[in-house]
């Protein structure tokens, strides 16, 4: 656990960059028609407050290579922008109802309306990176460009590796299988390419961005896990989804496939069955069945235990990258986070 | 109607340029994981055959003005592949079954993986844009960007204005709201840009694009009014979807706003009730008694009189914009297309 002191300043640092990112990022949505059916809903997920991982991780490492918060800010919203464009999508594939405490967009306003609105944040989010060219002249802008097409292609990915499991029903993954998918899915978009684009418009383009490849991974699978291990143990208040969703989804966590892989044959074959059926046709009881095997074979132990070693992992990247750094509170602020993503409850 | 001969010219070079696009779109996309649920699905809509509009226009208009089929390849592709994007996300908007004669992506392998496929479409368009910086310099590859960005940005206003239309079961529309819509939706994408990005480049960034606006739009609304009036009138095999798709889906055609604004009241009341209906309870017999209602009010005459206004007015803005331009295929490509726009029976 972090020290009071330290959390609380992890915590304000977190919430100003937030802040100031969204802050910006609202002054970018343009003044355009039409409002009711676009313009004013490409704003409500970020509005209802995200936590802003990533737009803190990419202000802090600009900080911390020699930029300022101003040199990449352009980028940190256009990474705000592109996850909550992500979400959009993701809620609809998932058929999720709620997020960050209230309906889910496709929930609100129809999947139609929802699948052009997450396709209008994609494009807004190129809006901002156009406008480093008056920053950071062209050859950074260029290069942050590269930086986020790679990330949306890992992340497309990624996404297609975990419906797919969920549509072909495949019950025999191993852990390597899920830390692949979410390296893809996660880590890249989460940390990887906000270290990665804040250091090199902090450097000027003089760092190699690959340094952050192996940190971002352990630090955005840690987070990963826990935000599946909230999703069943959460308070539901401050998670703001429905507990228990992602077993209701189908989704392939660490945990549910730990269950697979340690449940007797006679348990596996009454679990392949449950998630064969269509979201709608789980019944609650079976759900709850689902939950008293993960306690049985102690799944959130097991799940809590990876997500320890994964921060334990990043913490040690996290000086090998960060060490001959000189001390700041950007520094302290990316270290502080190793373990409040694994601390936190929402 | 074009002479034979004219038109077989037409549809000669349409077809080398779409095949010609195609095969170098094919090539473009990355040899990653996932194959089944992703890299596979990425070239479905492709392949099957579009009918190449788009890459066309921006080939001859680079031609015309001074540049080569290769300089434009990149930008046209990009086209081409966010075309394909917009209609898998389309067709799942629209809840439609049939694409180019085939299931929808979404009825073919789920809407998960259908948004996440558009995803991928979209951000894979990104690679040959950035590609262009190889042959045609920072200043142009910027410049086409730009064109790129505004292009999406408006068919997504555009596709808000007419899902909301229907979310909200409007249905005292007038002729130039849904002008103003296709404007956005279709015309744009369609052709303004096509033409605006082919210039740009052929021109080396000495032609000021905006003279193609006009142009453009003329052409594009010709072009979808015909799409729409096949949509009621065309033969199913050759059109590709379900004939009357867009009555079942309450679609604001420019036929139905015209049925809306010139039948009774009472008949109006019960088209009203009709299209608040869900697609799914919308009996045959009363979609029958939709298209009865539109022969008793000559809307296809109707719709057919507005594409012919247009395709004039196309015409007439063609011999200002291309008229001082010497003869060449390409031109005569692009003016047989104008006819060809609102002749076609697919």
């Amino acid at each position: 656990m972090l020290s009071t002191d330290i959390q609380e300043q992890f915590l304000a640092k977190l919430g100003a960059y937030r802040d100031l990112s969204l802050k910006t990022l609202i002054d970018f949505i343009p003044d355009r028609e039409p409002k009711k059916y676009l313009y004013d809903l490409v704003t409500l997920y970020p509005k209802r407050g995200g936590k802003g991982f990533r737009p803190g991780l990419c202000l802090a490492a600009c900080n911390i290579f020699g930029g300022t918060t101003a040199e990449a800010m352009n980028s940190a919203i256009a990474l705000e922008l592109f996850h909550n464009a992500f979400l959009v999508h993701d809620d609809i594939e998932d058929e999720s109802d709620d997020r960050r405490g209230s309906p889910t967009m496709h929930a609100a306003h129809g999947v139609p309306i929802a699948i052009n609105v997450g396709d209008a944040m994609n494009v807004l989010s190129i809006r901002p990176l156009m406008h480093n060219i008056f920053t950071l002249g062209p050859s950074l802008t260029w290069q942050v460009f590269s930086e986020i097409e790679h990330m949306v292609l890992e992340s497309v990915e990624g996404q297609a590796m975990e419906l797919g499991w969920r549509q072909d029903n495949l019950c025999d993954l191993k852990e390597d299988d899920y830390l692949r998918m979410i390296l893809k899915k996660t880590c890249w978009y989460t940390c990887i390419h906000p270290l990665r684009i804040g250091a090199i418009i902090g450097s000027g383009g003089a760092m190699d961005p690959d340094v952050f490849n192996r940190f971002g991974y352990y630090l955005g699978a840690a987070f990963q896990i826990q935000d599946d291990l909230l999703n069943l143990v959460g308070d539901q208040d401050k998670y703001g989804k429905e507990i228990c969703g992602d077993v209701l989804e189908g989704k392939r966590t660490l945990m549910l496939i730990y269950l697979l892989n340690t449940c007797n044959q006679k348990e596996k074959q009454k679990l392949e069955t449950y998630l064969a059926k269509k979201r709608s046709l789980r019944m609650p009881d079976e759900t709850e069945w689902v939950m008293k095997m993960m306690k049985k074979y102690d799944c959130i132990a097991y799940g809590r235990k990876n997500a320890q070693n994964l921060a334990g992992a990043a913490l040690k990247e996290f000086y090998t990258v960060f060490g001959h750094m000189p001390e700041s509170e950007d520094k302290q602020f990316i270290e502080s986070m190793i373990l409040y993503m694994i601390n936190r409850d929402y």
